[in-house]
Order: C-alpha cells, then structure tokens, then sequence
C-alpha cells in the first residue's frame, strides 16, 4: 500500500464517521497503520470534518514522529500507537465520542451482550477500563490511556472483542483495517442504544446464553463463517 | 409477475428500508415471494445498500436452491422460506435490527398493545418467541428461528399480527407483499418506541380497552375497512 | 380565500408534518376551513405524502359532503368537523401520531407545564380527553372523538390551549389558520419529548409557578404580545 | 471589525443553530458584539430561518437602541445585553430551546460533570440559575434573566463555564465569538443528552475525579492547551 492509498484511505473513512452521525463538532478520529512500513496515518487535530482534506491527514511513525503533513496530529495519536504496539492484529483504530456509548462509559459499565446485535460484533460483554490514576493523568496522559486499555484485554482477544469504553471518556474501537474500525464504531453506538433501551424496559434482563451468542459471532468471524460474500 | 419485476420489486423494498432508517450497515433484508412459480427473491448476503443494484438480488426456490444470481442470498433465507411454508397468504417477509424493536426482542417481551396507532396493525401484543435451545441453535439455526416463529403462531392469525420479537434478536414482519411488509416494519419501530416512552412516563400503563382495538384494527383491515382509497 | 388558495394552503401545511418530522407512512393530516363559505379542505385519506398533489385535497361542507375531488377525504374528517363546529375560533386543524405526544396520550397523561416552551404555546398542561366508550366507538367514532374532546374542552379556552391527546390515541392541534396548527403540532412534540426527560431526571419535577407561565403565554399572545413582528 | 462583517457573522451562526439541529421553528438567537464600537448585532424577533437574509439581522447599541436594521431585535435581546455587561471577554452569545439541555433546565439540575466530553467545555457542573420572582417576572423580565445568570456567576469564571441553564427555561451559551458560543451551545445539548443517559443506566452515577476534570479542560484551554492546530 501506498503512503498515497493509506492517506486517503483513513481521509474517507474519517468522512465515515460524520456519515453514520457518530460525531458532532471534531469529536473522533481514524487512524490506519501500514505495518511493514511502520507508519501511521491520522486525522490531524481539532479540524473541521467539512474543511479537511486528504492532504491534512499526518503521518507519523511509531514513536509519533510527523513524517508528512504539515498540521498537529490528533492529540490522542499516543493511545493509537499503544494499541497499534499492544494489538499486532489491529489494522485501524476509530475514537469517537458517540453519544449512547459515553454513556455507558460516563457510567463505568460494561455493555452486557443482550442479544444478537452485540453478538455479531462482541463475544461478550463490552469491556470498561478502570479510571486512570492522577499520575497516569499528569504525565503521558493520551499514552496511559492506551497502556490502561491494553491492560484491560490482558486477557481478551482484540480481535473477539474489538472495542472498549474507557471509563468516564467513551469508546475506540479497532479493527483489520479502518474500514472494519469504523463498522465497529457504528455497530457499538447502535448496541449501546439498544442495551439502554433494554434495561429501561426490563432493569433485570439477562444476558442472551452462550450458545446464541456464540453462534452469532462465528457466523461472522473465523474459519466457519458464512456471513457475507466470499 | 415476471422474475424481473419480482427482483425490481424486492431490490426497491430493500433500499425502503435505508429510506426509513430501518437499517445501519447491513442489518436488514427483504424477500418477495412469486407463489404460482415457487421462487423467492431476496437480498444478497453482506452487501451495502449503497452498493446493491436490482441484478444483484438473488432468487431462490422453496429449497433455498440458487435458481438466478451470482450472489450468495442473505444468510437469513431459511427463516424466510420457513415462513412463507407456514404463513400461506403471505407475499413478502422483512428481517431488520431496527433498534426500538430490538430492545423489546431483548427484553423478551411482548409489546403492549398501548393505543391505536399500534392497533392500526396489530390485533393485540406483538408476539415474542422463545429463545432456541442449544441444539436448534447448534442444526440449521436460521431454519429453526423460522420454525420458533410458526410455533409462536399455532393460535395467532398472521394476518391479524404481522410480526413478531424473535427473543434476544430482533423483529421479522410480513405482508401480503413486499411493500406492506415493509409498512409493517416501519409500523412495529414505531410503537415499539411509543410504548417504551409510554412505560417512562407511566410504569403500570394499561393496555386500550378491547373496543378501541378492535375498532381501529377493522378500520384498516377486512370487509368493513374504510381508511385509505377503494 | 379562493377554493383554490384552500387547497394549497392545506396541502403545502400537510408536507410541512413531512418536513418537521412529525409523520411516518400516512399517519397524520391537515385541514383549514374557509368560514364564509363553509368548506373544509382535507387531506385524501391513506394517500402517500410524496405521491399527493394539490388537486388530491378533498373540499367538503360542514357535514362531509365531498364539494371537490375525486378521492375519498382522510377517515378521521368527522372529528375535524366536529372541532370546527366546536371551536369557532379556529382555523385550522391538525392530527398526528407523533410519537412523544403519543406516548402522553398512551399514558392517559396531561402534560405538565415544566417550563416556558410549555407556556409559549399552552397556558397550562396540555389536557388529555378521558377514554371514548364502546358505544361512543361503536357508533360514528371519529364523530364522537371530536365530541369527547369538545367535552374536554367544556371549561377551557381552545385559543389558550390549541391541542389536546386523546386518550390512547394521539394528539389533534389548531390554530387561527392551518399554518398555526402546524406550528403547534410542532410545539406539542417538542413539549411531550422535553417533558419525558424532565421526568427522567426527576420523577418528582414540579411545574413552572405561574407568574412564568402566565408571562410566557402573554408575551406571544393577546393585545401584551411583543414576540415577533408587528 | 466592520458592521458589516459583525452582521455576517451574526448571521451565519444563526444558521448553524440549524444546522445543528438545535433549534426549531424559531426558537433560537445568537448575537455578537462589537466591544469597542459598543455594538451588538442579533437575530430578529420571530423570523424564520429559511427566510432570513443577513440583511435582517438587527444591531444595537448596548441600551438596545436600535442603530441599523428595520426588524424588531429578539425579544431575548435584554437578556444578551445584561451577559455582555456582566461578562466583558464574552464575544457571543446563543440562547436556544435545546431539547435536553431544556429538560434539565426543567428539573431545576445542574447537569453533573460524568465525563471528559463535558470537562472539555465545562469546568465543573453545568450551573443552573434560580427561578425568577414574580417582581423579577413582573418588570423587565428579560433583563432579570440576564441579572439572575450573572448572580449564579458571582463565584463562577464565565471562561470556565461558558453557559448556563435558566431554571424552568433553558441553555443561554457564549464563548469569545459567535462561532465559539455556537460551538459550547453544540456542546452543552450532547452533554445533557448523554448525562441523561448515564443516570438513567446507574441512577447514583459519580461525577469524573477532579484530576480527570482538570486535565481534560486544561488540554483545550488556556496557556497549557495542546487540543487543536497553534
């Protein structure tokens, strides 16, 4: 891939997230990386969606190193690269504050999988980080964010659960690519809508059993898949 | 009904369902039936709206066999072709994870029957299945969802209640073709928001009284309907 | 007014419910009167809004003679004409089933006056009718929908409250002209919605006192009004 | 600044409140100042958006004499005028009838601080004003608005807090210009939407620790800002 396909890539995927209504104002970024070359591409910071073009995406490397572009790069570039060094599998990332999701995250809960929605998407619940620590706010703030939710899927498949709330700020998400980041973005906030609504009409529901929701995500994803064109 | 305007006809339904806001991504489809030549037509499986033309709908016969199309149909077809064996006199069939009515799947309940706009289409509580057990879900799930369905109707009139809550999914609704199936689907979104609200504002809301039901039900519908042009 | 000055005006006003979002499918209609002819235009009953033209408008007398069009007028033209007979005032007729005023009519609800977008339209709780009786359904319902809210109405002033719910059902609006009942159309969905949240966030919320609503009522209405243009 | 791109301005964000989705009908103004002309330029009373031209945008000099304009000013231009006395780096000035932020309002609630989306705007809770008196309803009930928000500022830095809830009314924003007061008016209605949400999934929901507060409305403001392009 290009420096050139990758850059416009993460422009239209951006473009993406004010399509499908999960950000007003700059609230939300997508970024891409390009593994073998090692660099990443990201929205450049607080820019207007409707005034962006693909020349103002950055790229930067690994260490956050602007490589091309001549504007900031997003401020949460730091949480990024952790994940992209945390989750080899990860292709894109997406952060957005949508609006049903931080509500989930201001609430420091994780979305139980009521149903098949979610489990299309998530093989369980949707993981809530614990809050940052005043030190891990004071210094490298945007990095610990990354660093919290890392330590969160210690023992969580990224790839099965490929999105987070972070507690009292709101959601990323990720995928192989930043096209399949965004679907994940759209598909949390519309299973964070349906979860509220859930649990206002019935505050005890349960959790759909396990043979549902495993049969919902492999349906989608692994070897036995047969969702989709092939 | 020639083939052709049985897909036009179900690519258009489809693409009803954008219009109405029905569906994200691609969480939805819509099928028609031709009964004299036993073929059904149906979406494609995983494909964006904004992408689908009419050649790419898929038509099937009463076995599910691929008699035009390059395509695979949706993987929701079993269900499909399982309702129309057991519903006879309906035409089209809508599958979407439209999410008021998801949130009502998910709480496994039924939807009061709260006032006359739900009563306008449904003749009483819009129906929810049971879960499937473990060896439904583990031979033929999307067949057995369908057959969970026509279990649920051994004593309701699908034409007096065109839809129905799959437990922990979401809502299939049907019509006597493709276009009253999708009504029906924008229909049961509908109420099943309006009486979410109507349990907020009061918890032990009452459903209409028989009368009013009954009325508006047999305004719309059967020999001494009078709404709409003759 | 001219007949055909009627006609536009109510079919320009029946596409402004499209444009505020105020209906889905065919669930809402508009009407105005002409008082020295004594004709009411309607909307066609069942008609799609994107399919209607100016010349489907259906011109009726006082007692539902069709003077002009070759459709079938809207089957809720009864309670219209009752509330013209009702409200000498009025101009102009709404009804639809916008989904937060339904929610209020499904509960059997007034809606409290919580604040000044109340009082800017409603100089108190917007009054819900109580439930029609089998033989009030059974016997010329839409007829005597008009009666009961007439009835509702027996000690109140139609132009300091122009709307009402109906039990179960939906709201109807008016106003001194067919525009005017749209634009409070638009101000009781917006109230119905508004005050749902004020009770989320506190069941035990009080209404406005009345020095506020009365200042706010009086700043847009009768000989104080300083609101708007001369 | 001339007057001329002072009205422009004025004009333009008047529209973005539509854009925004924040007002309908006309419930809406945004206004901004000239300070060392001592002139303010703010939306007619009661004209509707879509007829609006930046011609009718009236100005005024800080009595509310008006200098240039042939339309009555809003009718909340008083209001306007006491904030811009009171608060002398403000530079615009937005009040709307915002569905959730009215709906705190309406309960009388500060809106608590839950996440980092409201501390990138608010430094603290969303202030709510007390309710007028009668005598303050009486005489000069606009200006009193403006009088009673400055009291609620007394201890407040209208920097930190760039907007307010009128009890029993709704949002009045600013910011250093008209296009930053729009922006905090975007902002306060998602932060009402989405605290609404938060307590209605954990009704004894905690406010984000202060270290948390701090950091994320110091990343945005003042001489330590890094959120944005230099």
């Amino acid at each position: 891939m290009s420096l050139l396909s990758l850059k416009t890539e993460v422009f239209r995927r951006n473009l993406d997230l004010v399509r499908h209504g999960l950000v007003v104002l700059t609230w939300g970024n997508v970024s891409g990386i390009d593994r073998e070359a090692g660099l990443v591409a990201i929205k450049p910071s607080g820019v207007a969606y409707d005034a962006m073009t693909a020349e103002d995406i950055v790229v930067v490397d690994l260490d956050g190193h602007v490589v091309e572009g001549s504007l900031r790069p997003s401020s949460d570039l730091p949480t990024h690269l952790a994940l992209y060094r945390a989750f080899p599998s990860v292709g894109g990332i997406v952060h957005t504050h949508s609006p049903k999701a931080v509500a989930w995250a201001q609430a420091r809960r994780a979305i139980p999988a009521f149903g098949t929605t979610h489990a299309d998407h998530f093989h369980g619940p949707v993981p809530c980080t614990r809050e940052l620590t005043p030190e891990e706010v004071a210094a490298d703030y945007e990095r610990n964010t990354g660093l919290v939710i890392a330590e969160r899927f210690r023992d969580l498949d990224p790839d099965a659960f490929p999105g987070v709330l972070v507690a009292g700020h709101g959601p990323f998400t990720w995928g192989r690519d930043p096209r399949k980041a965004v679907e994940n973005a759209v598909a949390l906030e519309q299973i964070a809508a349906m979860a509220l609504d859930t649990l206002a009409i019935d505050p005890s529901a349960a959790p759909a059993p396990a043979h549902v929701l495993d049969k919902h995500y492999f349906r989608k994803h692994g070897p036995g898949a047969y969702y989709g064109q092939k």
